[in-house]
């Protein structure tokens, strides 16, 4: 009965959508850090990012879908972008790592789905690039795919994502706004123990701070003991991991995607990316052992794109130097801890695959929140 | 006008210490995490771990010292323990990593000094061993040292620390209560824009969960929006780095060293250290540029101690399986957490080297805790 | 006219080998390194290990195929093997490698393909372990496929190979003689100019230095300069990377594939793989900018097998100490370097996608090993 | 009697040095590589390095030094240059390691000592550092130290070097020919069995690969199975690692230094470090676990000089693309050979610490090479 309810309301969503719109962190008045946000507090803040989401919500089991990330809109694998990954924890298949920290570049748009997919997604992207114009003569294509395990909610085993639901997930991705909570890569993930998704989060240094925006967007499937903007939810409502409710279920993961303008190389990219994981720890994230926690750290600046075939064997560019990185990795921290509150702030009850698990329940968090403090 | 108080303060606070037990983060009524303590909350709860500070507050200038962890009791060089570290931020003049990485152990007491002193530690240490009795035929010794740099408050340039400054460090190192705040490696550190220094803490797991310990030992000296047990504290006092007041003080270092009980091998052990470097996130440090976050993990678990001579090409050994580590990571996160909210609350008004740096101010922060019902 | 003659010998190289046996550089007197072989002189000499061979020949345009590594003949998911990986050099597509160094083990077979099929193998080895009798419940799988890009001989955008060959492959596996040269993931590489393959050799360890057994079996696609046994066989054909004939042609790519029973843990593992990079230099290999040459290894080593659920928190083992690595690491640099070798005097011409590249030339090479006293 | 002798030798030597010049592997006939070697063949063909060398032999039991390289002859810590380290198997005290791979560059000369006196290299670099003008506020210095043992020929628990001995080996410090064999950190070294010591060898890139200067040192102090260009002199001679003679002689270590003038960054120094521990693997060495054998790679473009004080938040540099660099990986793997071999033919017997190595005895080397038709 319930299940023919929530299925409902899963196909009434977008209209409720279109009517009410979702509560983010900053909606509800929670300020996360110090740094001023970009104009839409999304990865798409970065000049020319953008994302797309396939979102597969079918029967009682299908719960998963995709979200593509695409550094700039025009031939990635001709314009190769300056990239790093940290791992976390590796308890993941993240398909492509070892290419990008080797040549220190990106040569495709970063899918996300989930964890039995991988191979899906990669042969999408692989057929995309071949297929794109001037890529004619490509014999080798790094496709960057990562994932989380949806399978508490989604039939993981029947590995319903195809090919062409991944390039739609290319094909659609747009800047702007960024759809939030169970869409795309994050349609049945879990978090904290509730229920997770996509959430994002920019931070826009100062002028005086070199000007440039930090873009998050993750994939929240994880757990620990949630913390709001420093407040313990997850204390407070009882549930966290190594409570009596959640002893089973300590495992999880979560994808998180840094973009940034600043002009930094592969190196202090990395050095990005690591803070992102320190993010995920100011939600209380722990990081557990069955976790697959990797940041993908870009750069989009222009000058600092990577031509397949260089017409010189030298490249000139102009890079941020180490000592002007802090303001970055401040804002790459924030920025992903307002990512995965978001995440959760956005995401829905959701059943599938024969279980359920509630959204994060605002009516009990905003009085925590506000018990501490945390919102007026 | 300040400053003169502030020094008045200084001189006079031996004398309220004797007076009056500092007080730790525990005594506020601030409880970090939800897994229980042990007895002294300190990394000295794992039996057999030791740990011995130098000061050195001499004159005007000199605000330095040593601070020393010993795993075990016994001829470290000849009973090895299994270690790893991780580099958060790998500003820092670490000595002995690499070793330690690749035998996945650590033959050495961990030594903690200033930046500017690091060899003369490590040739202490290295006449230590080899002056050990068993040890008559070393010719090859690991020292692992690490550093923070005190030189706002010390004379830094002057490398005061002496050979037999370390070596008394680890002569006169204890189990049972450890001292924080301005002592041994913490004398002349600054975290957070306030005094920073030594700070202890340790979880015991519940015995359904392993019943390992965990003990964390930190020598804080670096930045960021401090955060206590959440509550938002360097954003309230208009303290944090990129704030107007500090925005040229962005760098700095915090060395952490864990040890536990349980039996985990160097791989696992880098697994935990990592997790001591979000414990370090949820205080609000950044791990800016110039920042040597290093983590050093080992276990002393009797079993899997190294034998410099093995007795026989294989060894026998009961490890922790990786399903069973996620609550040492919880631990791990929770005790160093703790362990640097301890060290600035150890840490008492400090003047040197022309300089002054003020504690973080109880009367200012009980109150801010309050208002976040933090504390009660 | 070359073109033609040497297309003649294609089509009629298989009926060559029925009637005579391939040579193996054994076979010609060509001794590498001072330590005994195994039966077989292949990675199957580890007891357990089994290799499977798809071979794609197909028209004008196909010439690719999958080669399957299986540590053991149970379920590798349930009973999974200590494992680490190197990568010399990453430009190249090995999906699974952060699992593995994460965890410390190997859940799956290991496949080797070409470069835009990985995402081909990764889906079917899913499929094979989902499949699996055991596996009924399993919701993540860390499949560990490895590629070369053999795009010169074969129409690699066409992404030929499908599940079912991988699938083959693993099903297929056996023990005992390895069959070398243009079969399975070699079928279509290119290798120091000459047609490359699967090449495959062992070292057996004399009992007083432990009785191992180390196995390697390679795909080799890569260039340099050709040593044999140390004779400067590339230098003296004139057929070497910068040398006016192969200017464009520097990059290429060798998967290795390191076994051994003797009981190391995944740490230990990952220095042994570092060794194999080390046989690959002795060839005149030189890693080259495009070069994806990665070195898996695993223990075969029974008691070191690590369940899926494991029975107990605690698993106790009998790993071998760092003391007694050094002969393991001699055996599989002399293996590999030795299964290069085979690799190469295995292959046999090959005209594939409108291209043709000649195997070694046994009757110019012999010469010349004899001119350097190589073989008598 | 043998001892006394030998010693009147050493006083003797540079009066029949003067009178005979040592002969080095090129002047016996020996090419290494297909590529052309620099004008000196050493590590100063890369302009403005420069190498020094303190010399200890002292009465019967002090043979031990000190090598100092310098990148460039300003200062420095104020214009650090790009560099990186690899760890080809990390049973070493390479100090200063962490730093240089976090920041991506170097800001001291490269020392090279015995294994138990790094702690006194690395306290006359800091201070060199500290005094030298211009660097009168510094208060952090990373000094990069590395070392080998030297125990077998001399006393080094007495830690004979000196705070002296190193500034003395920085301040000598020259371009142009390079003294090789018992000198400096290789004046007590043991390689293959035989006396070891400094070795050096260049490549210059012909104008169409780029015309780059690739420049290598080494100290060496490994085992393994030596080859000589190829030709198995170890197994010829009988000595190798696990050959009777030497089965308690498995371990040691080598320090490669690589200089470059190209413009390359961090990430492909680390490559190209990579490529020298290819070098080492020529030779026959294996990289035994107790083997410290670390690379050390830095580029002396001046565009790529990092101030330590930026004038602005970015800078312009030209860097060499990922595609460009496998003439320059080949380089390194050849010179390094090339250094390890130099330092092997110019090493003379060396008595010490009651013991004595005999020198590679080139009498009977020389035919062996002709027998393998090596040399003419």
């Amino acid at each position: 009965m319930l299940r023919k309810t929530l299925f409902l309301l899963c196909l009434l969503s977008p209209l409720i959508g279109a009517a009410q719109k979702k509560m983010r962190a900053r909606d509800y008045g929670i300020n996360i850090g110090v740094l001023p946000v970009g104009l839409f507090n999304a990865i798409t803040d970065v000049p020319g990012v953008k994302v797309g989401h396939t979102t597969l919500i079918k029967g009682n089991h299908i719960r998963t879908g995709v979200t593509a990330i695409l550094p700039h809109s025009g031939n990635l694998f001709q314009q190769k972008v300056p990239a790093a990954i940290f791992a976390g924890n590796g308890f993941g298949k993240l398909a492509g790592s070892t290419q990008v920290m080797e040549l220190g570049n990106l040569e495709s748009p970063v899918v996300l789905t989930n964890t039995l997919n991988v191979a899906t997604a990669m042969d999408a992207v692989v057929g995309y690039t071949l297929q794109q114009k001037g890529n004619e003569k490509v014999q080798s294509v790094n496709a960057l795919v990562g994932e989380t395990n949806d399978g508490y909610l989604n039939d993981i085993r029947g590995r319903h994502v195809s090919r062409q639901d991944v390039l739609q997930a290319i094909q659609t991705a747009t800047g702007g706004n960024v759809t939030e909570g169970n869409v795309g890569a994050g349609t049945g993930t879990v978090c904290f123990g509730f229920k997770g998704g996509i959430g994002t989060s920019s931070r826009k240094l100062p002028k005086s701070m070199g000007g440039y925006t930090i873009g998050v967007i993750v994939q929240t499937n994880f757990g620990g003991v949630l913390q709001i903007a420093g407040a313990p939810v997850g204390k407070e409502l009882g549930t966290f991991t190594f409570s009596n409710q959640l002893l089973n279920n300590v495992d999880g993961s979560c994808m998180i995607v840094v973009a940034t303008d600043a002009p930094v190389d592969s190196r202090n990219l990395e050095r990005l990316a690591k803070r992102a994981f320190m993010g995920l720890a100011k939600t209380g994230g722990i990081a557990s052992n069955g976790s697959g926690d990797y940041v993908i750290a870009f750069s989009t600046a222009e000058q600092l794109r990577i031509a397949h075939s260089p017409a010189s064997p030298t490249q000139g560019t102009e890079l941020l130097t180490n000592d002007y990185t802090s303001a970055l990795f401040m804002g790459a921290i924030e920025a992903t801890e307002e990512a995965i509150i978001n995440s959760l702030f956005a995401a829905e009850n959701m059943k599938g695959n024969g279980k359920e698990v509630a959204a994060l329940p605002a009516d009990k968090v905003i009085p925590i929140l506000k018990h501490y403090n945390t919102v007026k």
